[in-house]
C-alpha cells in the first residue's frame, strides 16, 4: 500500500513558487464559502514521525485564513482529560460549523502506539478500530468534511530526516527520544499502520496517504487534496433530507409502557422508611465515590409532571451540593448548535468522583426532537447507534451511568396538571408547551418505547419508574443509585 | 465584630418547619423573575469548618430550582487551573445573566489561609483583599448581585461541632485532618478573617454574619438573607445609562499617534534578513517557552487593513503549529453575551508553554464598543482600570504579554481598500464596514489615544507599530517577541 508513496515524487523551488498563489487563492476562496455552509472541517493529520508534518501544517494554516482554523495538538493529557473518557479531548477540540480544525494525532495515535508496544492485541486493536469507524461515521452523517491524510516515508528517508533535523540547531528541539524509539520499531509500526488505515478507510471518511520526502511536493499535495475536497464537498447538493416512511416497531408500540407497574410498592409509612435508609447510604457512598475517584452520570426522563425533578431532589438531597452538578438540558444554545448534538453532553461529563444529573438528556434527540421533527427522520433513526456508542463510552471509562424513565399515567398527568395550577410555588411549572405536547401522548408514547427498546444495553439499562405513586417512585430511583453505587464501589 | 453570631440564636423544629414554605415559595418566586432580569447572582459561602455550609447550601439548593443553580466547590485545583493566572478557575464558574451560582471557598479562601500559615504577610494579604474588591467591584458594576456569607460559630462550638460529625457515620467522611488543624489555630483563624471581612466589606458587595450553631436558624436566615437580596435587587429601577459628557483628554488627542514613526525602518533587503534572523530564533524561543512552561499572549489592534492578520503571520510562521492559536475576535455568541465582557478572554487562555495571539481582543471594549455606542459611558470608561487588573493578573502569572497598536495613516488606508478590492484572495478582506468605520476615523482617534494612554502599564505597555511600511511593520512585531521571550525564559 505505501510503495504509492515512495516514489521520490518531488517539486522544485520554482515550481513550488508558482503553484502557491492559485492554491492560496482558491483556498480562502473555498474557506470563504466554508463560513455559510453549515458543516465543519476535520483534517487529521498523521503519519510516519520526521514526516514534516508540522512543517505541513504550518504552510496549510498560512494559506488559510487564520480566523476560520484550529489547530489541536494531543500532547501529554492533562488531569481534567484523563479523569473522562478518552474522546473527551478529542470532543473538547471539535470544530464548530464553519471551520475548520486540524489535529494532530488525532484518535488514531493511541491504538497504533499501543499495539506497537504489544500493549494490547490485534483483537483490541480492531476492536478500537470498529469503535473510530463508527466515530467517524457519526460526525461525517452529520454534515462533518473528515479529510484524513498520512504521511509517510521509508526507513531510509525516516532515519535521514531525523538526522538532518538534529544538525539544525533551529529544528534540533523537534527530535525527541521517543521518535528514534520509533523509529527502531518503523517496520512493525508500518505494519500496524497499515492494517489500521485499511480498516478505517471508508467511503465516507477515506485515507490520503501523501509522499512525504520532499518537502515542496508534500506541502504542495495537502494543500490541494484539502482543496480538492471541500470543492467537492462544497458543490454537492446538500442532500435532501428524506423522511422514510415511520418505521412500525415490531413490538405493541406500548408493551413496554403498559408493563410498568404503576401501583405503590408498600404503604407510605414503609417507603417513607426505605427512602430515608436509602438516602443515609447514598449520602455516604457519595462521598466514597468520591474517595475512589468513581464517576456518576444520572439521565432523568419522563412525561411532563412524572416527577423528575422530585426524584433528582430526593437524590440530591442525600448528597452534599459539592459533589453532583444538576444539568437542565433546554433548546441548545448558538455554540452548542454548532456542534454535534452531542457535543453539549460531552462538555458537561463530570470529573473523577462527581456526579452529574441530566434533567433530560441526549434521548431529547429521539423523544421531542423527533416527535416536533426538530431532527429529520435519518437523523434521529441513527441516533440510537450513537447513543450506545457513547454510553459505551462513559461506562467503558467506569462511570456509573443510571437512565430513568418516569412514567404516569394519562389520567395521572391531567390530576397534576391542574393540581398545579393552585399552588404557589409549582404555578411557573406548568405552562402551554406542557399541554401541546399532552396532546402528542401517543406519539411520545410510540417514542419512548422505542427508545427504551433500542438503547436497553447491558452495560446502560433503563429503570423505567411506576410515578403514579411519587413516594415509590422516588423509593426506587435513590434505590437504583445506591445499589449501582455499592456495586461500583465494590 | 464576631459577637453578633454568638448570640445562641435558634429555631425550633416546628418554626423551621412553619417558616420553610413561605420561604420557599418566594424564592422560586424571585429565581422566576430573576431569569428575565439580566445579572447573575453570585452567592460565597464562607467560615469557619464545621459551621454547616455544605448543609445550608443543600438546602438552599432544594428550595431552589435546580435549572438555575449551580454549585462550585474548589478543592484542590486542577493543572489546567494550575496552568493560569489563580482567577481562571472563577471565572470558569461564574454563573450567567439570569442564573445562581453558589461558590463554596471563594476568592477569600486562599489569601486567608496562606495568612494563617504565615506563607505570606500582611502587607500581601491587604494587596490581595484590595484586588478581592476590585474584582468584586467589577462584577457588581456589570449587574451581578454579589452575597457574601459568613458561617460563624465560636471554637468551643466548632469542637463539639466537629466532635459530633466524627460520631455520626453518615458524616464522619466530612471531618477531614485539615479540619482540625485549622481548628486548633481557631483564633489566629478568626483575627484574620475578621480583617479580611471588614476590609472588603463594601456597600457594593456586603458581607452578611450568619450565626452557625443551631442548624434549623442558619438555614432560614440564610434562605431569608438570600430572598431579601434577591427582592431588594430585583425592585431596584434599571439604572438609566447616564451618558456623561465626553471626557476630553488632557493631552492633544492625537499626539501619541502622531509620534509613531511610519517611515522604514530600514532598506528592505535589510529588514528582510533581520525579520528571517528573528524568525530563527523565535522559533528556537516558542520551543524552549513550551519546555520552561512559559504562556505568551500577543493582542494585535489597529486600524482596517493596517496589517495585523499579515503581522501574526509573521510571528506564526517561526513556529510549530501546535505551539499557538490565533483567537480572532468577532461578535460575542450567546453564551458569551450572558457573561462579563471579559469572561470570553479568560476562557481563551493558553495553557502552560504555550501561546495565544488575539486577532482583536478585549480592547474592542475601549475601541468599537465605545465608538459605535455598543457600550454605554460608564461601562467603557471603567473598562480601562478592568483591563488594567486584568492584565496584572496574567502577567502576574508570568505569562508574556505583548499588546500591539498596528497604525497607518489615513491615506495609507485608503489605498489599501482599494487595493484589495483587486487582488484575488483579499477579495473577501473589504467589507462595507470597513468603509463605515473609516468614517469614523476621528473618533476611533481619539478612543485609539485614551487607550494608549490610560493601559499602558510597567507590566504591560503598547508597542506602537509603525505600519505603512509593511516590512518595518512586521520586523518590529517579531522583534518584539524576539526580545520579550528572551528576557522572560532568561
Amino acid at each position: 500500500m505505501f510503495e504509492d508513496a515512495e516514489k521520490g515524487t518531488s517539486l522544485s523551488r520554482a515550481e513550488y513558487k508558482a503553484a502557491v498563489p492559485a492554491l492560496r487563492a482558491e483556498l480562502l476562496n473555498v474557506q470563504f464559502d466554508l463560513k455559510n455552509a453549515g458543516f465543519p472541517v476535520i483534517i487529521l493529520v498523521s503519519g510516519v514521525d520526521g514526516a514534516g508534518k508540522g512543517d505541513v501544517v504550518h504552510h496549510l494554516t498560512e494559506w488559510l485564513d487564520p480566523r476560520g482554523v484550529e489547530t489541536h495538538a494531543f500532547w501529554e493529557t492533562s488531569d481534567e482529560e484523563r479523569e473522562r473518557p478518552e474522546y473527551w479531548r478529542f470532543w473538547r477540540a471539535m470544530p464548530p460549523k464553519g471551520q475548520i480544525g486540524i489535529l494532530f494525532g488525532s484518535w488514531y495515535t493511541n491504538p497504533i502506539i499501543l499495539r506497537v508496544r504489544r500493549t494490547i492485541d490485534t483483537g483490541v486493536l480492531d476492536r478500537r478500530l470498529d469503535h473510530i469507524t463508527a466515530f467517524e461515521r457519526m460526525l461525517t452523517d452529520d454534515g462533518a468534511l473528515l479529510i484524513k491524510l498520512w504521511f509517510h516515508m521509508s526507513k531510509e528517508a525516516q532515519y535521514q530526516r531525523l538526522r538532518q533535523l538534529e544538525k539544525d540547531r533551529h529544528t534540533r528541539g523537534k527530535v525527541t527520544p521517543t521518535d528514534w524509539k520509533h523509529h527502531k520499531m518503523y517496520d512493525r509500526f508500518l505494519r500496524i499502520s497499515e492494517h489500521a488505515i485499511r480498516r478505517t478507510d471508508a467511503a465516507h471518511a477515506p485515507w490520503t496517504l501523501i509522499e512525504a520526502v520532499d518537502a515542496n511536493y508534500r506541502e504542495i499535495e495537502t494543500g490541494r487534496v484539502v482543496l480538492k475536497a471541500l470543492q467537492e464537498r462544497l458543490q454537492r447538493p446538500p442532500t435532501k433530507a428524506t423522511a422514510p416512511a415511520e418505521r412500525i416497531p415490531a413490538i405493541q408500540r406500548n408493551a413496554v409502557l403498559d408493563a410498568i407497574d404503576l401501583s405503590p410498592l408498600a404503604p407510605p409509612q414503609t417507603l417513607k422508611q426505605t427512602l430515608r435508609r436509602h438516602q443515609g447510604k447514598l449520602s455516604r457512598l457519595a462521598w466514597k465515590a468520591r474517595r475512589k475517584k468513581v464517576s456518576v452520570v444520572g439521565v432523568f426522563e419522563g412525561w411532563d409532571a412524572a416527577g423528575k425533578g422530585g426524584a433528582i431532589r430526593r437524590v440530591t438531597h442525600a448528597m452534599d451540593p459539592r459533589l453532583f452538578r444538576v444539568v437542565p438540558i433546554a433548546a441548545p444554545n448558538d455554540e452548542e448548535r454548532a456542534q454535534h448534538y452531542l457535543w453539549r453532553f460531552w462538555r458537561q461529563l463530570p470529573r473523577a468522583g462527581k456526579m452529574t444529573l441530566f434533567d433530560r438528556s441526549w434521548y431529547g434527540r429521539v423523544l421531542v426532537e423527533r416527535v416536533e421533527g426538530f431532527a429529520q427522520a435519518d437523523e434521529w433513526q441513527r441516533a440510537y447507534q450513537e447513543i450506545n456508542a457513547f454510553e459505551e463510552e462513559l461506562t467503558d471509562h467506569g462511570i456509573v451511568l443510571l437512565k430513568f424513565w418516569l412514567h404516569i399515567s394519562k389520567d395521572e398527568q391531567l390530576q397534576r396538571f391542574e393540581a398545579r395550577k393552585d399552588v404557589a410555588y409549582k404555578r411557573h411549572k406548568i405552562t402551554d408547551e406542557d399541554w401541546r405536547n399532552r396532546e402528542q401522548w401517543d406519539a411520545y408514547e410510540l417514542a419512548v418505547t422505542e427508545m427504551v427498546e433500542r438503547t436497553s444495553t447491558d452495560y446502560a439499562p433503563w429503570t423505567l419508574v411506576g410515578g403514579n405513586d411519587k413516594r415509590s417512585a422516588r423509593v426506587q430511583v435513590v434505590q437504583t443509585f445506591t445499589r449501582a453505587l455499592k456495586k461500583a464501589l465494590g
